[in-house]
This record gives structure tokens, sequence and C-alpha cells, in this order.
């Protein structure tokens, strides 16, 4: 989000009164606030209150953000404090002069409000909304309005497939010199479900462009990119990644910097705390983010399972068929893969754990995680075969061979190469293991609590916190034997995480003999 | 909204590192704020990040805030910072030892999601979701997205009837020792229509009983309070207030400290911005503040207008309709009366402008305003039959006698000095006219800039602020003729507000001869 080269000059054009920039050093999320002292001039003629917007100019950019009022001395006369946001957005300077004004009315709400009535809305509404979004004109309530407004299967296809171009419209589009241009995409909610770095060397090694661009964890131990970064550089700027990719053809890097679909960036934000179920959202997120990255046969990981993202059979076949239905609509071939979502993939949660995985399986290590490197094949497979790189129903020969002879391992070492170099994971300074008191068999695993467990320990902060898990759903345990081990960076978080996890037995459910 | 006693000690009890509190003075409007150091402890072994919500504990008392995460020199080490929301809520002392920890999951997130899906509430649902907002659980995005879930006449008769009596149930109630008891209500959006007090005094001496409680402005020019503050003290506790009602029949109290209907006081102020249309939310928010207040009669003010808050005719029936409804559910008789609220009733707009106008008319001054004279003599009728105090058809004339003859006037006195004494209306410091250039006839007058001219004139913060309208619908002007003064009490916001007013002539919009 950068600041706005002025095109509205806010209702209150007049007034000249000036305060001079101060970082406050508050992290507000994505809402740009702006501070300023209740007995300041512009707060009384104004008339502003705590949490109205406001519109400021700083020279010739502009930006609306949410005023707070303050009182005390957290300020001095004359200044107005910008929370993290707001400074970054308007690219303020210290002590630069700002300028405030009542912003013009945000005129696209009544789409919202229309949509609220159950109306549906044209290209041209939901294109009005996504530019207002993306310029930062909403404030997070008028987001959350919007999110719930369109949730309940209340977009049709045709308002997804609008949204989804509105999305794309309004950021930056990457293009290739390919016609075939690969990516993928996990809906999320397993932990450890690292198959990124393992797929891209694949089918970048059987001839394939796989530009990857991956996020960093919001509320997970370990986004992709979190994990890829323990391996090699992801902070990559667009010249960088299209070197590494002309190059290598296949890149994995941090997708943050890109500003690719923009306005998605800021839903998910406002839609993770609402735990709303939105396919519609969510099939625009995904696809509007694939469509600017320049892909054009995209495939999407559906895990299913209770304690994944979607729990639900019924969920995963509509999500199947909008994604289908959609992607087709914007220009890309998208194949959904629904995969077993009941526990996490993989041993390690957390950056560096998960790491540790990825490279047993592209170095062919014998105690290589069997599930990881399956999953990975899989997937890899059905890419293959959709970009038309590998006959139907032999895509995950091909990939396994690739992965086997270890063209996918010198694939990826190469990307690291490129992107920076190839690192080692770092190994956290205490370990503790999780035993069960009982024995049994084991039931389920709750995907939600264990990542709790690696969050409480430090991931992804702490790039080799998080934990291993040592058990999966069948396996029969005896009293006393390891369920997972807690990894951390210093005493105090293992001893939090570990009382976590301890005080909650049912993490790794046990059936006992009765 | 006051602290908790601890029900939940929040996900994790563990820990023991406490924080000592300091007040930053920031308003962050309700939504309770706490901010941390990146660098602390808690935010580290947490896993806390920014917008999340946290779990406070001072003592035995508890609250969840919205965490910001602060960087810099705005806390020292071992501070936590808490907003003037977060700080009156928890009852926060200077340095107190504050323990933070994870809330519990908010498990009435469930029954939004399932009216965001179109499905109904039972009444165990919607008390659930009522009584987690009253408490504060829910951030200003969740109670924006229970607002859209609701909004767009998505919530039927019961489902009205059954947040009306939640709202009531987690607040305080008024009784009262008579049978009938009356109230009005006004659903806004008309500058001026300040006829509360003249009403009060009109049925108390009729020998009603009139516990009235008003609210302040929160983003109109003046509130009833406001306006009658300038007359009398307004900040009555309850044993005051019920001291004045016992004496005189009636009172006009500001009714903020009540606590009636405590999770309407939050839901309005997120539903504003939001600008949604949701008459059910009004429904309830009306009738509930109302049966706290201990009403069994209730007149209802409905202007309808097209710059009104009620824009049309079908708007306001339905609103009738389900007033009456909701109304009689929960035991309350309810007369809608739907006025005419095409332009400002009175000609003041401003605390003390408008209580000039109250002034003028209850002293039967030759040049009181006619219209609010009338609007008052013809509620106060409906109010006095509908309670019973005057046969049908006969209510006005008694309200017209009472009015003439002195004793309103007499009763408003005995009342103001209840209440603290009469205090005489302030004057602005400045006062300018604004003209029109062209002559013609009176079409339309925009409730919404008029109210914007005074407020950025300063009202309602400085009493005297504000504008008198000189102009009604219908009139003949002459080039050169006052439409209204402004009237400020620094020269810097009169320029301001003049400045508006001639940048749109549309405030008042003349039919020119063609």
């Amino acid at each position: 989000m950068t600041a706005l080269r002025l095109e509205s000059p806010g209702i209150v054009a007049e007034g000249g009164l000036t305060h001079r920039a101060r970082r406050l050093g508050i992290d507000t999320g994505q809402e740009a606030v702006i501070y300023l002292r209740l007995d300041s001039e512009i707060v009384r003629s104004e008339g502003f209150d705590s949490q109205t917007r406001i519109q400021v100019r700083a020279g010739d950019r502009a930006l609306r953000a949410t005023l707070g009022v303050v009182t005390g001395a957290l300020l001095a006369p004359g200044e107005a404090g910008l929370s993290e946001a707001a400074w970054a957005r308007l690219g303020a300077t210290h002590d630069e002069a700002l300028e405030f004004s009542h912003p013009q009315p945000l005129a696209s709400l009544r789409h919202v409000r229309a949509k609220t009535h159950g109306n549906r809305l044209d290209s041209a509404a939901i294109a009005a909304v996504v530019r207002d979004i993306a310029r930062g004109y909403y404030s997070d309530i008028h987001i959350a309005s919007f999110l719930t407004a369109c949730a309940g299967n209340r977009l049709d296809r045709q308002e997804i497939v609008d949204l989804t171009r509105a999305m794309v419209e309004v950021g930056e589009r990457l293009t290739w010199s390919r016609d075939r241009v690969v990516d993928k995409h996990c809906v999320g909610g397993l932990p450890g479900n690292r198959t990124t770095p393992i797929i891209v060397p694949i089918v970048a090694a059987a001839g394939l462009l796989m530009p990857k661009t991956s996020s960093r964890a919001i509320t997970s131990p370990s986004g992709t990119a979190d994990t890829m970064e323990v391996l090699a550089p992801v902070d990559l700027d667009a010249a960088a990644m299209r070197r590494v990719v002309e190059r290598e053809g296949g890149c994995i890097v941090w997708g943050g910097a890109a500003r690719l679909s923009p306005a998605d960036d800021l839903l998910i934000r406002v839609e993770r705390p609402l735990e709303l179920d939105a396919t519609g959202q969510l099939v625009a997120s995904v696809l509007s983010k694939k469509a600017a990255a320049g892909a054009t046969h995209v495939l999407v990981d559906v895990p299913v399972g209770p304690t994944a993202k979607i729990r639900g059979l019924e969920t995963a076949r509509r999500l199947d068929d909008e994604l289908r239905y959609v992607g087709e609509a914007v220009g890309l071939q998208v194949r959904p893969v629904l995969t077993d979502g009941a526990q996490p993939v993989g041993r390690g949660i957390g950056p560096s754990l998960e790491a540790r995985d990825v490279l047993a399986v592209l170095q062919n290590d014998r105690d290589a995680p069997a599930d990881l490197r399956g999953r990975a094949l899989l997937l890899a497979g059905h890419l293959l075969e959709l970009a038309e790189a590998a006959p139907t129903g032999s895509g995950e020969a091909l990939a396994r061979a690739i992965l086997d002879d270890g063209r996918a391992w010198r694939k990826f070492a190469a990307i690291c190469d490129a992107q920076g170099g190839l690192r080692t994971p770092p190994v956290a300074a205490h370990a503790c293991p999780v035993m069960t008191s009982l024995a049994g068999r084991v039931a389920a695993v709750d995907n939600r609590r264990l990542a709790r467990v690696a969050k409480l320990a430090g991931a992804p902060r702490d790039r080799a916190a998080g934990l291993v898990l040592h058990v999966r759903v069948g396996d029969a345990l005896v009293a006393g034997q390891a369920l997972f081990t807690v990894h951390a960076e210093t005493a105090g978080e293992l001893a939090y995480a570990l009382a976590y996890a301890r005080s909650r037995p049912g993490i790794v459910e046990l059936e006992t003999a009765a």
C-alpha cells in the first residue's frame, strides 16, 4: 500500500493549519491511525472525534486514516503522531508538515449496503469497492462489513469472477516469456505441509517455469517463505526474482513486496479473526494472486480434515467447483487436489524444523518423512500433467524419477544459490519431549493446538523454535513414549509451550483399551 | 462497561510475568487497546501480534483488549500502556501489576456465522452474542460483522424481540412506583428537533411520570442532553434522578452513566460509520433503552424526509410496524408518530441556540418558532392520549392549555431547579450571516450539511456555537437575504464554517424563476 497521488482534496480544502509528523512506533495492524492532541486547533476547528476517518496530506501525497485523539504528554503541541501503517503508506518523514481535512464520503459503501440487502453486484460495483479497499479508504470495520455481506455463499459465480478480476486490476502484474507458467497454492491450516520447496525444483527440473511467490506466517507457526528463508534469502525484488527464474526456471521467494493483489492482503487480515466461512472470498483471494503472478496453470492443494481449514467434503467440493469455474473465467487452468488434512505433514513444525524435513526429502535421506515425500510427489505429478509436461497418469512417476536421481536436489541447490546462497537450518538451544502417560492407539491429532504449541515455543520469530511430531494417526503407543519434542531458543519459552501442551492431553488423542 | 469479575482465566493461566499499568491518554473509541513493547517478554513468550485479542488481569478484575505492539521509546521496559477505554473498563491504577494471557475462544461467533449464512437465531444464541458484546469480548470488527449479518431485514420479528430482551437483560433496569411511566424517543437525523424539554414539563404537569434520560451528541451538532445542559445540570446519578422525578414527576437528564442497555451503546458506535439500514437493530436499540428505563408507554417521533435518517415512507411504515409489534412483546405500549423531516425544526442548531428556542416556546414568546411549538404539542398530545391522561382526540388541546397558561414553563423551571438550578444559555463571541446571491423560493433544506456547518462552527463542544436558520421551505427570498447565521466562539472556527457553507450553495436550495 503506497500513498496515493492526490485525487480528491478532501471536503475542506481551506485551513492551512499544519502539524509536524512524528513516528510513534505503534503497530496498529493494517489500519493507518493518526494521533492528534485533543487541544489541537485541527481537532477543534474540524470537529474531529476519535475513530473518525481523516484525510492527511503531505506535499502531493495523501492518505486516509483513523483518528486517535490524545490527551496528556504523548504528543507535543503541533505534533501529529503516525502509526507504523500510516507512516509507511504516507511515506512521511520526521517533522514533515501534514495537512488534515475531512475525506470525501465513501461512495462505494452503497454497494456494500446493496450486498447486505442481498442484491447482486455488477462488475463496476465490485471494482469500485475493491479499488477503495486497495487505496486504504476502508477502515477495518468497513472491510469486516464487506466480508460479512459477501460470506455465507452470497456471491454468485459471476460475482466471484468479477471480484477476482478487480483484485488483479488494482495491483501489479508479472509477465513471463513462456506460454505455460505453473504455480501452486495450499489453502492452508495444515502444519508442516511444506511441499512447495520440493515441488518447485521437481517441475523446474522437468523444464517448466515456476516463479513461486510465497507468504510469511500471519497466524501460523511458519509460512512457506519463513521456512524457505532458513535455507536461502527470499526477500528478492522483482528484478532479482526474474533473474533467478530466467536462470533456473523456478524460484521460491517472499511475495509480500510484489504488491500482487494488494486488496487481498487487506481483506485476509480482517477475515481471519472473523472466522468466516467465505468460499467466494477464498477463491478470489487465491486466484487473484496467481493471475497477478502471471501463472497459467495452477494446482491448489485442499487439505480436508476436522481441524484443517476445510473441514468437510461438501465445502471442499464446492471450493473445487468454484476454483475451476472462476479460474477458467480469468484465464487460468486450475486443478484443485483434495488431500488428507487429518494430521500434520512431515515431522517438523516451525521454520527450521520444517526446512530439515524438506532437505531430508530432497536429499533422499533414508528416514525422510514418507508422508511429506508422498504428498510432494502427488502434487508435483498433478502439476506436470496439468501443464502437459507428462502424459496423464505418469506425472507422479516422472516426479519420483526426478527426485530419486538427485535432479530435484541439484535444482533446489541451484535455485538457493541464485537466490543468494544455500544456508544450514539453525538448531534450537533447548528441546524437551512431551510424553503420553497412557498406552493406546493414536486416534487423532489436533492441528490447531499443535500449531499453538509451536508458536508458544517461539515460531516463526525464532527460526529454530517449534516442535517435532513423533507419532502418526494409527500408531500404537506405550505409556511414557514421546508424542512430540518442543524446541525453543529460551528456557522460558520452552516452559511456556510445555505448560500449555501438558495441560491439553487431547492434542494427540489416544484410543485406550477399555 | 465495567471490568468483569474473573470468570475465565484465559487459556494460559501460568506465566506470572507482570507489567506495570500506564495510562497513555489515547482515545481509541470504545475498543479497549493495550500497548506492549515488541521486546517485552510477554509479547515474545505468548507469541502475541498486533491486533490479536488479549486478556489482561489486575487482581480479580479482567478485560479483553486488542493488542498494539510498540517499538521505540513510547513505553519503558516492563510497562503496559492502556488506552482510555481499557483504563476505564479495567479500573486500572498507575503502576498496578497486570497479567496477560490468551483469551478463551469467542464461542458466540458461531451464531454470527450462522446468521451470516441466513439461519435464524434462537433466543439463547442472541443472548450469548449480546452478553459477549456487553462484556467487551467483541472487537469492533466482530461487532461490524454481527451488525452486517443482521442488517438488510435479516432479523425476523421474533429475533428482534429476542435481541431487545437480551439487550435489556445485560444492563441495569430502573423501576418506578407507578403503573404508567411515559417516555419518548426520536429516531433522529433532524437538527433542532428539540421537543423533549417541552414535552416533559407538559406531561409532568398533567400528572404523568416521565423520567427522561437523553443522550449526548455522537455525530450530530447537539444531543438533547447537550441542549438541556445549557439550561440545567444533567449529569445526575440514579439516586439524584429519582429524587427529581419523585418531586416533580419528570426529569431530563443524561442517560450515559445509567448503563441502560450497554450492549446498544457499543453497537451504535460501530453501526454509524457503516451507514447500514438496519431496522431490526434500530427497533431493538430504541426499545431496549426504554424498557430498561422502566417505561410502559412510549412515543416514538419518526421524522421522514430526503435528508433525515428515515428517507422514505416505506421504511417508516415498516419501522412503525416493528416498533409496535416488538414493543408489545416486551411489555411496552409504543406509538410511532411519523413527522415531517424535510427541514430542521425551530431555528437554532447547536446546544445554546436550540435551548433559546426551547425557552421561547415554554415562555410563550411571541416570536417563538411555531414549528417547534406545533411539533411539541402534537407529540405531547399523542403521549397524553397514549397514557390515557386525555381522551382520544383531545390530547393536543390539553397540551396546548398546559403550555399556554404557563404551567409547562413553571414545571420546567421546577425540574431545572430540582436538577441543580436553571441556567442562562451562553451567547457566542462571533456571528456572521450567510446570504443568498439569488432570488427565489426555498425548495429544500439539506439537514446533513446544515448539521456539518454547525459542527464546523464548534457545536456541541462549544455550547454557544452553531447556527440560526432564518428561512423555511416555501419562503420567497430576495437576493442578499440572510439564509442562516453562523455562531462561533473563535474567529477561526467561524471562518471555517463559513468557508464550507459558502462553497455549498445547495444547503438551502432555491427554485429561481427561469
